[in-house]
């Protein structure tokens, strides 16, 4: 339903809030992603927005304002909120309704645009202006290991002989996360301190961690959720899914490796996640289905309860991500931070559709807000690679900023920024935002 | 702090709820275990009680009828909630402050005895005629592997040679569990699907396991939580722990030893957790708080950051483990369940206090109502293997029922039941009541 493109996705629609049509936005009229802000010094509560150009238009106050009708008024209501979890658990057919009310309030082409303008121009709120927040409880919190050149770079570092696992093509490989150190965009990521075992050492050590890492990921939240014991299939599992951001899922490898045997990253990752505070919807993503990525031959079909003729068809997204980072020193001395690398969610392995599917088979119960990580995005190239350790070969390799600096991980007062972004010819170019952090010393 | 017996735990106070001093209860007024519950058939929300005798003591309508003072009416307001997690929040002065009112208004020997039993009677309602919930909103849940005989034991299996790997006797080895899918006692467990793949088959199967088991565990609730950022030191780590429950994390051992490497257990665990509804808090066991498990003669100390005098000192707790079985056909011919194993919880190589603090350890943030699990309480003998894949020897070795029938793992109809409790002379016997659930067939 959600993935057929309508009225909303026409690449030729403007809307009467002027930044939205600059071409360079992340946030055109065929965007519209959900948030959660709050304008600066306001003592009122966080309330759910819409990115717009660079405004945030206030959804929670349009609905006061009796903007919309029927289905939008309702999902509107919803977002009289701190959270998106009651607009998500409303499902795609009320998202659906409000996103199209919303772009009739914004278009210029609308015959009362100028009425439009008066009304809702005081409920934009300028982003400069405004804080964002998590926009979601996340209940739960899984991260997958979607990326065959991902998991064949690890796993060739930890196995040479043997890098890919055997369960690798049959099982989309997930983990569950830490919900409660998940962060929004800009918050600093404190250094983690943990027991690492360098070679050649008996005793492990406890200290801040030496090998702190980024990985570069798009996540995607739950929208309607399904009972416990109650599967979900592949064909609708894309109605399960509200949205899509940008997420970080900061590692600290030297405590990874010693730790993750045999149940998995435990602290290695639970001291911070950082997501976009923007959740790009899946109906804004419909103009950019894509077919999953092509198996190579001799890969085995996925299982009948991960494959469908829809799902072949356009259960992939193409969505281009970079990672950009910058030292301390390149921000004292005015350089902007460095493209390290540059992928594309349809390489995965495994679509979004697929882990959904693949979560609920035995049952478990997804609810509305939580959160599936699609595991580090890397590409077959070098530089596709979405993590230092693999584009550093863990270390031995390491790159080098235009400072001369040279990083084999990160260091302090280094700031990662993740991007992301949709555009094929016929369509509206859209964009995530950023999700950024910048690292802060381990705390004594 | 709350590991000093006062006069709370007094072998001789007796309740005016004639119930709670028959001896075998698991609610003697030395326990005081808290809960969430609504009488059956009721219109009102779940709510706060306490259990005493085969009675619960509504405490949300304790503090309506504001019956407590000062810190005590604080906490007690702070359950006129459908969870504990405001209560948990509040820390331990307000948790002692609480009970310590409650035991004076059930006392038999308090001089308004005659005026607490007039006004308080009103105010029970019995356990037979209540539903109970889980009692708090579980934001995280984590599972350590925190008994050496437990991981030596499925070590044994997996890899022979090398039972335990390098990281256990230094890492209190956890993982992120499912939150989403946590049951209380009772809830039936639905047997998962999942995709297995047994020995010399090439394409794995998708379908119901055909080797379900349950674990043996204790869960710990965080009271206080800290701060992103803020580890907690293991002196400290007790006051963050709000009490124990029984915990049974039913396990598909086929889907697990397909899907577990690289990154951990996931579906094979994800189906369903059951917690018992009462959680006994850390002050009732203060009488029962031992020195940790003695690590063998070679094995190196904990690291600084998991070691005190006063860990040492008292860092374990002496809960008395047991799982017991029925098949649907001995409960059909009345048989009572057989108990399959006992152990204890003072055998863990690793404690609750080492396990939290271990965990906030790289600035982690722990929330109210987070809950840890034990992994599965396993002791040295053979009937004290707390699962069935250890009892059995990953089924090589069936257990017999009475009724001559085999169990190698779960079959549809079985019921397990896990208790616990503590008893040492000098104290009361205070129980953890049931963690009970039957296995239902897999749905299609």
């Amino acid at each position: 339903m959600t993935s057929i493109p309508n009225h909303t996705h026409d690449p030729r629609a403007v809307s009467w809030v002027a930044s939205a049509n600059d071409g360079t936005t992340d946030f055109p009229i065929q965007n519209l992603p959900f948030g959660v802000f709050r304008q600066a010094g306001a003592a009122r509560p966080p309330t759910v927005g819409v990115a717009i150009g660079d405004h945030i238009l206030d959804v929670a106050a349009c609905s006061r304002a009796a903007l919309f009708e029927g289905a939008a008024a309702d999902a509107a209501a919803a977002c009289r909120s701190s959270r998106l979890n009651e607009l998500m658990a409303l499902g795609p057919a009320a998202w659906s309704a409000l996103r199209h009310a919303i772009f009739d309030l914004l278009r210029a082409d609308h015959a009362d645009a100028d009425r439009h303008s008066e009304v809702v121009g005081p409920l934009l709120v300028p982003q400069a202006q405004a804080e964002l927040f998590v926009p979601a409880d996340v209940g739960d919190y899984t991260d997958f290991y979607a990326s065959v050149f991902h998991a064949t770079n690890v796993g060739r570092m930890m196995r040479p002989d043997n890098p890919l696992l055997p369960n690798y093509k049959y099982v989309p490989i997930g983990y569950h996360g830490r919900s409660s150190s998940i962060l929004v965009s800009g918050a600093p990521i404190r250094r983690p301190w943990g027991q690492t075992r360098p070679e050649g050492v008996e005793v492990p050590l406890f200290g801040p961690s030496k090998r702190l890492d980024y990985e570069l990921e798009v996540g995607a939240y739950v929208g309607v959720g399904n009972d416990l014991g109650s599967p979900v299939t592949l064909d609708d599992s894309d109605a399960h899914l509200f949205g899509l951001c940008l997420l970080n899922d900061w590692s600290a490898r030297d405590m990874q490796a010693w730790e993750y045997q045999p149940l998995g990253p435990f602290l290695a990752k639970s001291f911070a996640t950082t997501v976009s505070p923007w959740v790009v919807t899946m109906e804004a993503l419909a103009p950019f289905r894509v077919a999953p990525f092509t198996r190579p031959d001799g890969d085995p079909a996925p299982l009948p309860y991960l494959d469908s003729a829809a799902h072949k068809a356009a259960g992939g997204i193409d969505v281009q991500l970079e990672v950009a980072v910058s030292s301390q020193r390149m921000r004292d001395e005015g350089m902007a931070a460095v493209r390290l690398s540059h992928s594309n969610l349809s390489q995965m392995y495994w679509t979004f559709g697929q882990m959904a599917a693949h979560h609920a088979s035995n049952g478990c119960n997804l609810r509305p807000g939580d959160l599936l990580g699609s595991g580090t995005v890397s590409g077959p190239e070098t530089d596709a690679r979405g993590c230092l350790l693999e584009l550093t070969w863990r270390g031995a390799e390491p790159v080098t900023l235009p400072t001369g600096e040279r990083r084999a991980f990160l260091e302090d007062g280094d700031e990662v920024t993740l991007r992301g972004w949709c555009e094929r010819d016929g369509a509206a170019r859209i964009g995530f935002g950023e999700c950024r952090g910048v690292v802060l010393p381990g705390s004594t």
